[in-house]
C-alpha cells in the first residue's frame, strides 16, 4: 500500500485526523502528506482541511479505483488481484491475454469504458464511460468443456445475487433470461460473456466476462436498445455505489463459482429457476441452424432448457431465446393443425 | 503460380521438355527460363539439362514446401490455403493466431521443426527437423463445445487412413489409443491436440494440431521415449514421402471431419473402435483428480469410453489411460476384496 492509500485508511477511520497524527503515522513530514492529500484531491477525492483541527475525508470519486474496490472486498480471490482501466478495447480480450499468461484464479478485469466490448454470438456490448460495470475474471476450473455453460448459468445467479442486495430494489424486478441475461422490470441489465481456452477435454481457462448497467442515463443507449435495455439509475432513480456493487459481486461471484465448480449446477438450480422470467412461457429458440418453439418447463441440472414443443419434451443447451406472444403461438399452433 | 512453379508443372507432365517449349509456354526468354531453372535447384529440385534436348526433373527436395504439397491435393479446403514454415515454435500457436484473425476452414500451418511442439495436457511433442509431419488445421464447426472430444476422436480416424495408405504397412500394426494417439507395433507413432476457442456454448474456432512420426531416426527420439515412440521408417525401414503424406492427410481428415460434424461421432465410432487397442484391457484412467481402473468394453457414441469397474459401468469423457497388466490388476482386486 502506498502513503496516498495509508492516507485514506487512516481518514476513512475517524472524521477528523490531524495532521501531525497522519504524519507521525506515516513516518513522513507534514509537508509530505499535504503533497499527497493534494494528489488524492486531483485523483477526485474530497478532502477538507480543517482549521487547527486537521484533515476529512468529505467525498470519494464515482471511479473503479483499486482502492475503493478493496475496502468492500470480502472474497479469498476474487477481485484480490485486480487490474482497473480508464478505457479498454474490451477487458475480455486483456482477461484472456492474462490467462495465456498465467494469471490466477479470480483475477479481475475492469474498465471505465470499452471502446470494443463485446456480448454472446459475435455482439457488441454498449459500454458508456464511468457510469457502468465492465468486469472480466480469470477462472481455472478442473472442468470438461461440456460443463463450461454451467459456469455462464451461476454466473447469472451471482449477478442476480448482487443486484438485489442493493438497497430499494424488490426482488422480483430481477429475473435470469436463459442463458445468462439478466433482466429488471423486463429489460436488459446484465449480460455475462462466457470465453474458454480449451483442449478438447480440458478447460484451461475461461474468462467470464460481466456487464451491469448501473447509472447508464437513456443517452447513453443508442436509440434501438432504449426500449429493451436499461439500467439501476434508469429503473429506480437511485445512482449505485460502483466500486461497492463491483466488491459485491466478487463476493457473489466466488460463492457460486466454489458452488458450482464442488457440487454441479444441479446445487444452483433451484435458485436460478426462481428467478427464470421463462418457465411457463411460449417461446421460440433459435441457434446452431435450427429453430425450436414450444412451452419452457425449467432448467435441468446440466443447464439445458427444457420445452415442451409440438414433437414433444427437448432439452436445450444453446440458443437465442425469444418470447413468442399469445396470438403469435395461436398462429403456429394453427399452421401445425393445418399440416 | 509463379514462372518457377509453372517450371516444375511442364517439367513433371513429361520426361524431357526443351528449353525452347519452356520459353514460349511461359513468355519468358530462354536465359529467364535457366535461372529460374537454378533457383530450382538451390531449393534442392534435381533438374538435369540434356544436351539438344532439354531439361529433366530427376529429383525433387524431401521438404514440405507448397508446391510439392499441393500436386497431391484432392481436397475441396483442407490445406488448399497452405503456410509452411522451416522453423517455428508451435504450429497450432500460430495457427490459432490465424484462426482469431479470421483464417478459412481448412486452412494448414505446417512446420521442418517445432522449437516448442506442444502435446496434451501442457506435454511437449518431440519435433526434430525436416523428418516428421508437425500439421494445424483451422477449423470452423458448427459445434457446442461438448462435441470437441468428437473431433479429436475423427482426427485420429483420419491418421490411421491416412498411415494405411502408406504402401507397405499391414493394417493391422496401426492402432489407436483413447482418446487419440495412434500407435504402430505398439509404440506412439502420431498424437492429436485439439485446442478450441469458444463461448460457454459455441465453438468459434478450432485448431487441430496433428504430429506424426515419419522418417525420424532413433537418434531424433530423447532416449525416455525411444521404448515408447516410433517412426514408419523406424518400423518400416522405408522412407515416407512427406509432401504426398500431408496431402493425403488432408484428404481423410475432410472426409472424416465433413462425417463427423454432419452425422456426430457415432457415423465413425464403428471404424475407431476397430482400430482401438484398448477393447477388452484393463486399463487405469486418471484425470480431472479421479482415478478409475476397469476393463474397456468400447466407446459411446458420445466418444465417451466405457470401462466395466468394480463399481458398475462408468462413461469416461477425459483422461490418460495406462494399460495395467494382469499382476497388478489381481493384486488391485485383492485389495477390493480386502477391505
Amino acid at each position: 500500500m502506498d502513503t496516498a492509500e495509508r492516507i485514506l485508511r487512516l481518514l476513512r477511520q475517524a472524521p477528523v485526523v490531524s495532521g501531525e497524527v497522519l504524519s507521525s503515522n506515516l513516518g513522513v513530514s507534514r509537508a509530505a502528506v499535504w503533497k499527497h492529500v493534494e494528489a488524492l484531491r486531483a485523483s477526485g477525492y474530497r478532502i477538507a482541511a480543517l482549521h487547527a483541527r486537521g484533515y476529512a475525508l468529505t467525498g470519494v470519486p464515482d471511479r473503479l479505483l483499486p482502492t475503493e474496490i478493496e475496502q468492500h472486498l470480502t472474497t479469498e480471490r476474487f477481485g484480490r488481484r485486480l487490474e482497473c482501466f480508464e478505457t479498454i478495447d474490451s477487458t475480455n480480450l486483456r482477461a484472456a491475454a492474462l490467462a495465456r499468461a498465467g494469471a490466477p484464479e479470480g483475477m479481475l478485469v475492469l474498465a471505465e469504458q470499452q471502446t470494443a466490448g463485446r456480448g454472446r454470438l459475435g455482439r457488441s456490448w454498449v459500454s458508456p464511460a464511468r457510469v457502468n460495470l465492465y468486469a472480466s475474471f480469470i477462472l481455472r476450473p478442473r472442468l470438461v468443456p461440456a460443463d463450461a455453460p454451467q459456469l455462464a448459468l451461476a454466473a447469472a445467479v451471482a449477478v442476480v445475487r448482487a443486484l438485489r442486495a442493493l438497497p430499494g430494489l424488490a426482488p422480483e424486478r430481477i429475473a435470469i433470461k436463459w442463458p445468462n441475461d439478466c433482466l429488471l422490470d423486463g429489460r436488459k441489465i446484465a449480460g455475462v460473456l462466457t470465453e474458454m481456452d480449451a483442449e478438447a477435454d480440458r478447460i484451461r481457462s475461461v474468462v467470464l466476462g460481466i456487464g451491469v448497467n448501473l447509472n447508464a442515463p437513456a443517452r447513453a443507449f443508442p436509440p434501438a436498445l432504449r426500449a429493451t435495455a436499461t439500467s439501476v439509475l434508469l429503473a429506480t432513480g437511485t445512482r449505485v455505489d460502483r466500486p461497492r456493487f463491483a466488491a459485491g459481486l466478487c463476493a457473489a461471484l466466488e460463492a457460486v463459482y466454489d458452488r458450482v465448480v464442488g457440487e454441479g449446477f444441479a446445487a444452483l438450480a433451484p435458485e436460478w429457476e426462481a428467478s427464470s422470467c421463462l418457465t411457463g412461457r411460449s417461446v421460440r429458440i433459435e441457434g446452431g441452424g435450427r429453430c425450436s418453439t414450444g412451452t419452457v418447463r425449467g432448467i435441468d441440472a446440466a443447464g439445458r432448457l427444457v420445452v415442451a414443443g409440438p414433437a414433444g419434451e427437448e432439452r436445450i443447451m444453446a440458443g437465442d431465446v425469444t418470447i413468442v406472444d399469445g396470438y403469435r403461438m395461436l398462429a403456429a399452433a394453427d399452421e401445425e393443425r393445418g399440416r
